[in-house]
């Protein structure tokens, strides 16, 4: 698992300008320790000044458009990326508690905007108290996901906070990542939102799911199990969805029909092997892809 | 107004600690290009791990307060700074747009946990659509605060957001800085949260207050007008109050009987002139104190 | 327009059963002193269990179908029905205080599932509060709903309050009522939730509207203003629309595709005259179709 | 238990009113099959026009009094009140469904403003969906509440629903009576929420419980067990708090210092012996007080 994958991602969005507008997108993946960006273009299909922007302390990718007229427009994005998922085993994970927490974590403890920390300290405490270390911790909590809430499209909404998705046990990854990361920090365990593309998910579309951070390093976890832990291409990481929006608009512009496309590309010796938790369990590890 | 203005605070906060438990908080002074902390003295009452720590982006000043044991712990902040608040002409402000924004920016324009920017959109058009320029519309939000939400303690709570405070037309220096960064941002504006000391604050407190980003600089404004704006000692700025509490407490410990006070220690040939709302806009000017 | 207006209803539901389930529905049309269902026939495609009831205070008519197995089931509804709506003089309704009020009156002064008149106390006192008695103060809740409100399907649900709608300005005529009966309540303001069919309305939907109680009469507002005002058939009346529903489905039954149809059927020597809010300002009336 | 127990109540509650105001009162108990009210008196400190209503379908006794001028009132009640609880044997009430359900069940069954039924179908599908019969699932309801959520004041407010309680896991006795109907709604158990008096409750307050209908008979439940069930003492029946409130002010008038006392009076041979939810499970019944 310290091969590299190699794997290459598409992804269309569509706009639709009423008047001069900017749109600020995250579609681009995130350069870091284990993913490397060989190669990404974005072109549009009409003419539109375009910025790259790295946001925030994750220096997530992001681009901004703008719209000079009114009319429609085009953007394809296409990049060949490089991973290097890593293994850990669980035992050799320090336990660390908020006593040692630094200036990096904190804000990963704070609540957020769909991360009501301070509603769910009770429930959290009840499902979940009686574990210890943050990979522990996530691991349940992932598991308690993918057992009670069901994955169904149309009935959560840009409003759903991980308490509407406790009491209402469905909703889409974004949900599902929320409500882990609530039950997290809830904890005292530092947690954070991922978007990514994911390979082998169907269908095909933008993906998110929750990592904790343990002793210096973040681990993945996703309470959907839609798709092999080991394909994730990291976009972007913040406290919630709502710092790392798929599309932001500002003016009057409209988007639809957005299409993912992600295919293995090779790159190793041995064929992708999809990482799944039950093979994580069964030896004893957890994944890393920062 | 660029003479130096001296003050002095003082702060002390309560806690009980039932275990072993962690308090992280946020009652020292932050270093800035217009604000010097000339000294600064933290003293605890019994034995308690600290550790200081600057959060996030705009470095905010932060202790981490380790109890060993169960226990009663007084902390005692104290601290004499220097701050060189500036008057900035209106009309020299150059109007910038949504199309200009960077990296910096973007965040402060994302809703957040207190911001709702999302749902007050249509009433802030109404309200404040008309206008152009981020301080032309921070005043104008700032007068409307004024004039249309009522000071009253006990009628908001941890939960409250700007919309919340939109409908009840009451609340704290906090609710009053969560509707005017929702205003703000809803128009396109960057506007970010402040808790700060304030001079001449009756009764003496720890203040909240909301900062709009023009062209490079933060300007300042207090939609409750309960203390000259030119008597402000920023502790920490951040999207919302959730990124800059007061205190957080992880572990059962309880905290109470919050006390501030802030005097002016001259440093100056002329004496501190409060500056108001009323002056500034007779001068054709805002303030800006970052 | 104390001539005897007729009518012709007809509306259609569909449901889908995937076990024996029991839906409530409420489609017929009330019987009251000014509205007379002169014949009503209900058919169902397939066998089902039915059970006519008339609901609580209002004896609002609901129908209890059961399906004693999985299946489609088309309910098909038609009536013929005569109205009296009767115009009013303002000036001759005495105002009436709470003071007054009796046990009929309460229950439409307590707040309800979507008319949380306590979060909007501040606001309907800061626009409605400078006037007097409750036709005028709902015909200037009805202005501002229709000047303010935008009429849009698909931004509001079914957890979408009065409270909501105040924000987000938008919403279909469910949510202009539940504004306008928070409002009128928040003032002392007895009011009601009306279902209805609407002749004229466009495109043909089942209505909801708003009424006010004055001295023992409940007078008739429509803030969307999309249908005529004495053009309504009564279906049921309740708090809010918790207590109406169209349709509350008990079990696993899906339903889908609802249709409805007004026709004028004369029953009058003059024709049907549409009477809208600007006639009956003009006139100084209100209407009364109770 | 099906001798008479006798006791006496007394409540009182004062008023501060700045202007001619009007206070709607529900302090006096319910006549019922199960209750005689032997003798009741109201008294005022003060002159206050008294106007006594019994409001809705279940006809509460409420007061209301009109303050002609600003200034202090106290308010009294006293009343003698016999009660004729009953315990009826579990495997003697039929099970019957929402098909058989009737015009005066259905409203228990809608959701109402504490009561999102919609919002909870599926965790009370999760917890309590494999059992059967009104009373056994009410039974399983109250054993969860007692056993998950703690009774605390000051964590919830007017605002708090069943979902709020259902999150926090914290309120007091209104709290758990709202999450209790939640459950049993949702699962299509007509349920209701009760004010009484409660013999034993410490500290003396007012108390609120809920009761679930099977075949024309409510029994009552009470989550949070601390007072006995054969000594309560209707005062009010309502879909949940909001029909049924203790105080309802209109005008500028503010509320305080409320007082209640509860003593037995004897009234049978054998003294007065509290019914405990063990008990009752024990004994293989329930509690009918209505």
């Amino acid at each position: 698992m310290t091969d590299t994958l190699s794997f290459r991602v598409r992804s269309s969005l569509h706009y639709c300008a009423y008047e001069p507008a900017t749109v600020l997108f995250s579609v681009r993946c995130s350069e870091t320790s284990s993913q490397h960006v060989v190669d990404e273009v974005i072109t549009t299909s009409a003419e539109a000044e375009r910025f790259d922007l790295l946001v925030g302390t994750e220096q997530n990718p992001f681009t901004r458009l703008n719209f000079p007229e009114p009319g429609d427009l085009d953007i394809q994005h296409e990049a060949r990326v490089e991973t290097h998922p890593r293994l850990v085993a669980k035992d050799s994970i320090p336990l660390r508690g908020v006593d040692t927490a630094d200036a990096y974590e904190f804000p990963y403890l704070f609540p957020s905007r769909y991360v009501p920390t301070d509603l769910l300290r009770s429930v959290s405490q009840d499902l979940f108290g009686h574990l210890e270390g943050a990979c522990a911790i996530a691991e349940a909590v992932e598991d308690w996901l993918f057992e009670n809430v069901t994955y169904v499209s149309g009935v959560s909404s840009e409003g759903t906070s991980g308490a509407d998705t406790l009491l209402s046990r469905a909703g889409v990854c974004r949900d599902f990542a929320h409500l882990g990361i609530t039950f997290c920090r809830a904890l005292n365990v530092p947690a954070r939102y991922v978007t990514a593309y994911a390979y082998g998910l169907e269908p095909a579309d933008f993906h998110a799911a929750f990592e904790v951070y343990a002793d210096g390093i973040w681990y993945l976890f996703d309470g959907t199990r839609r798709a092999p832990l080991n394909g994730f291409l990291r976009i972007a990481s913040g406290r919630d969805a709502s710092e790392v929006p798929l599309a932001m608009l500002f003016g009057n512009v409209i988007g639809s029909d957005v299409r993912v496309d992600v295919s293995w590309e090779g790159g190793s010796e041995t064929p992708f092997e999809p990482v799944t938790r039950e093979a994580l369990r069964d030896s004893g590890s957890v994944l890393l892809i920062a």
